[in-house]
Formats: structure tokens, C-alpha cells, sequence
């Protein structure tokens, strides 16, 4: 299907990466989560949590424990920047209504340091936006080499939320699918390694979550009505995104579908994704562009 | 002294926050390291830890004991503006080479949530930023309602780097002050919380703090020879520091000067600031614009 070229046995780049990660999957979700050829999303079980054999309390100490793993990564992905290197990471968070993007970004993302990290929630299109192509916005959010990318939603809306509503002929639809794809391989080109989440959950999980945030004061401002109309659109949802993963999951910028009914599970599972990433950009510690010796002793008459 | 008019026994907005937050100081550093009338840089004890009596080891536990009173002040601040509320705060860090900026942003900032937060640093000025005034690269990095922005440097450096280095014209330099205390005052009126921070080290911790950047390998990258240049100019430096905050410390926009020679200390003090504002601001949780029973039902039925 297209070019769509990512496969299910794990044997891109992110899977050979697995082994320098951390050992607190028995298999990286790199692996085993990644949509590969006759993906169908009907398959992956929401409660599932594949590769990881604790419990709850486990898989939340497993995250903690990986916190700083991941922000050396980070750093060091920083510091080869300054020196040249082009390598950025870009995470696409994609799912429905209360699925746990905000979780992944405070709790995951919250751990590397702030520096590192350029997060961006993409809203309704505005004016200006719309009088631009639909990738147009979406470039100007790329992160600057050495910086880790956050996409709360993405291009990925505009075949997602459109196609389900009807907001753009079908054949645009269609262009879209084909120009996403070769957007993310110009992406990916220029050294930016490209992540892609939809974070899955049970159309009844998220009815226990929306039920929580009418029951919270302190939750209401996250729920409004019209989230109930997408809510009945459920089973169109999951064919845009069944469509969508299809159509555009490629070894340049491979989708993983991540259980999402368990929290804890999710947020480690896309901690280790972005973990492998990393690993196999490998950033280096940039050799001094100084002489040490010579410094040290202008240091010491200053 | 120009529109300076903070002063320096704590009867500002900030102070009266003070009973609000935290209890861990004796005196909110909002009071003690407010830079009032007749401010003497040299009265500041790089070494000291005004207003709080514990150990390093208390410090640390004390930053980490009001991360989560930080971050839940910033969710309601974050909450309060999906319903129209335009309070945002602006944390502004300046500081000379290794006196922590980092360090704050990534051990204070860090614990909020990374949605909540907007870090930009400011490098030497491009081709397109100087084609402009100095604020225009400023004013399009301001925070948006609901959100903590933090500066690492800022428009500050138009008066200190280029007063010490004479890259501007002294009548212009003179401008500047004025021109930032107008729009200063611009921004705090649109409901943005000014918190303007100087962290203030020694010299000699200085010369410790880059001579571990030449001895450790990863810490290499931080270091360049330019920053012993700079150091060389230390006394001009601390004069044009003193000069700006004398003319641009106002109540819309307070200067605090920090002692930061012991790095836990300007940590818990920064934390506390903002703490300080952000029960100044007083956010609350929106009210519902929906009714909840109605839509506990729509859901149900969903």
C-alpha cells in the first residue's frame, strides 16, 4: 500500500536500537508496536501492555527509573547540536478525546529539561493558516536541530477530524495522504527523527474518563459538549485512523500504536520509543574546539 | 530615581502574597531580595541565604516538597484562561556565565508542566532582529494567557553586554531604559506578572564554575574561550547590572537580585517567586459552561 514500507517483525532501525535501551521490556515497544505491512488497528487490544510483565506500581517506578536516561540523551542530543550535528527528534501525538496526550507530555516529556524540549498543540486552524496549505503550519513548528519536538495533534488532523466530518472533499483527502508522506521524508531527510503515536483506547475507557471530568470541578474546563458529538463518530474514527496509519507508515517515519487504557503502560512504552530513538542517533559529547590546557591557564589569571 | 519606585521593605503586591505561600521562609525572598530605593549591588552576599535557615540538604528536599504547589498553581493559571482570564507570568533570567540560569529552568521550570511552560533564550541578535528595535524579537516571545514564559537572558542584554562593550551608542543605551520601562509597564497592563531575576555570584565561584567546564569532557561544549573575555570585564559588568536595575526596577516589573553562589538556594528562592506571584494572581477553576447533569445524560446514552 503506497510506500508504506514499515513492517511488523521489527527489523528497521528502531528495532536494531532496542538492544543498547533499557532492559525493562522483555521486547521494546519499539518492536511491538510498530504498525507494520496489514496492520489493522482491531487487533491491538487497548488494555494490553505489551512487552512488560509488572504491574501498575512497576511500570510507574520503570518510569521514573528511565527519567534520566532520557534527559542525558537529550542533553547530549543538545550538545552535538551546537557543534554542527543536525539531529532533532520529532514526537506526533495523535488519539482520541482523553487518551492521555497531556499525561505523556507532563509525565514523560516533563522529565528532560525544559531547554530541550519545543512542545506545540496544534488548535483549530487560524486565518492565516488555512490561507496556506495544510502543511504550511506545521513546518514552522519543526524542532531546531538537537531539540526534542512535540506535536499535540498535527497534519495528521487534516485527515483525521476532516475526513471523519466531511471538512475537505475526498479527494483532497487523498493528495494529502501522498504529500504527508513525502513532507515527513524531507523531514526525516534533514536529520529529524520522526515518531509517531496514536495512543489507543477503549471507546468505554473513555467513557469512564469523560464521566471523571464531569464529576471534577477541578476537571471541567477540559470537557466540553461537542466532545460527546465526536465521541458517536467512534467507529468513524478508527477507520480514518486505520486509513491513515495504512497510508502513511513508512521506515522514515514509522506509527506505533500504544494500549493506552492503562496510563502507566503508555507513558512508559513511548518513554522507550523516544529512548530507542535516541540510542540510535547516538549523540556524541562535542570534542573541545579550544585548547583545555591553554584555558585553564587563562582561567587562573583572570 | 526615574519611575523606579519599588522599594525595598516589601510593601508591594509581591509581599502581600507572601502570607499565601509557602511557609519553608521565614520572609519570602519577594521581600528580602526585592531591589528597592537606594539599592547597592555590593550589599548582596553571593554566599547568603536570605530568609531561609536550613541546610543544602533541606534546600533540596524544600524545592522538591513545592513542585507540585508550583505546578498546580500553573494548571488553574493554565485552566482560568480557556475561559478568557489574560494572566500569564514572564520569569526574566539574567545572569553572568555559569551562575545557573540552566540550573533553574530545568530544576524549577522542570517540575511544571511542560504545556504550561514557554522557554526561549536569546542569542546574539540575527540579521532580521536588528533590522528592527531592540523589543521587537521580545515582544513575539511573550507568554500567552495561561502560560509561565521564562526568558533565558533577554532584552537586558541590550544594556549590559552592549553598554560593557560599547556596541551602542551611550544616548542610546540611555533610550533603552526608559524604552523598557514603557514597555514593561505595556506588558504588565495587558496581565502579564513581571518577575525579574538577577542571579548573583562571585567571582571566584565563577572561576570554580568554568574550570569544572574544562575538566569535565561533557561538560566541554558549555565552555568557550570568549567567556574568560567577558570575565575580564567583571567590575564593568556588576556596574552596568546595578544600573539597570536601578532604572528599570518599577512595582509593574520588580528586579530581584538572588544570591547564587550555593545553587539550591537561588533555586528554591526563584521557585518561590513565582510561587508568590501565582498566589498574587489567585487563578481559579473555570465554571462549568455547560450543565453537568445534561451532560452526564448525552453521555450515558453515547
Amino acid at each position: 500500500m503506497g510506500n508504506g514500507n514499515g513492517n511488523g517483525n521489527g527489523s528497521g532501525p528502531e528495532a536494531r536500537a532496542v538492544v543498547v535501551g533499557s532492559s525493562r521490556f522483555e521486547t521494546s515497544p519499539s518492536v511491538l508496536l510498530r504498525a507494520g505491512a496489514g496492520f489493522r488497528l482491531e487487533d491491538v487490544d487497548p488494555d494490553a501492555t505489551p512487552g512488560f510483565s509488572g504491574t501498575k506500581e512497576e511500570g510507574a517506578a520503570a518510569l521514573l527509573a528511565s527519567d534520566g536516561e532520557l534527559d542525558a540523551l537529550q542533553e547530549r542530543l543538545f550538545a552535538a547540536s551546537r557543534v554542527g550535528a543536525r539531529n532533532s527528534v520529532l514526537l506526533i501525538l495523535q488519539a482520541m478525546d482523553t487518551a492521555g496526550k497531556g499525561g505523556i507530555v507532563r509525565h514523560v516529556m516533563g522529565s528532560a529539561d525544559p531547554q530541550g524540549i519545543h512542545h506545540h498543540a496544534f488548535k483549530a486552524p487560524t486565518d492565516e493558516d488555512r490561507a496556506h496549505d495544510f502543511l504550511w503550519r506545521v513546518e514552522r513548528q519543526l524542532p531546531e536541530a538537537g531539540i526534542i519536538g512535540v506535536f499535540d495533534r498535527s497534519h495528521y488532523e487534516d485527515v483525521l477530524v476532516q475526513r471523519v466530518r466531511g471538512l475537505a472533499a475526498p479527494e483532497e483527502i487523498e493528495r494529502r495522504y501522498g504529500a504527508i508522506r513525502q513532507f515527513e521524508e524531507l523531514v526525516a531527510g534533514g536529520g529529524t527523527r520522526i515518531v509517531k503515536v496514536m495512543l489507543h483506547i477503549s471507546k468505554d475507557e473513555q467513557r469512564d474518563r469523560l464521566l471523571e471530568r464531569l464529576d471534577r470541578p477541578d476537571k471541567h474546563w477540559k470537557f466540553g459538549p461537542g466532545d460527546i458529538d465526536e465521541r458517536r463518530r467512534w467507529d468513524d474514527y478508527m477507520e480514518a485512523y486505520r486509513i491513515a496509519i495504512e497510508r502513511t507508515r513508512t521506515d522514515d517515519a514509522p506509527w506505533y500504536v500504544v494500549p493506552a487504557n492503562k496510563k502507566w503502560y503508555a507513558r512508559i512504552a513511548v518513554q522507550q520509543l523516544l529512548i530507542d530513538v535516541l540510542h540510535a542517533i547516538d549523540p556524541q559529547w562535542p570534542a573541545p574546539a579550544f585548547d583545555v590546557a591553554e584555558q585553564r591557564r587563562r582561567l587562573a589569571k583572570s
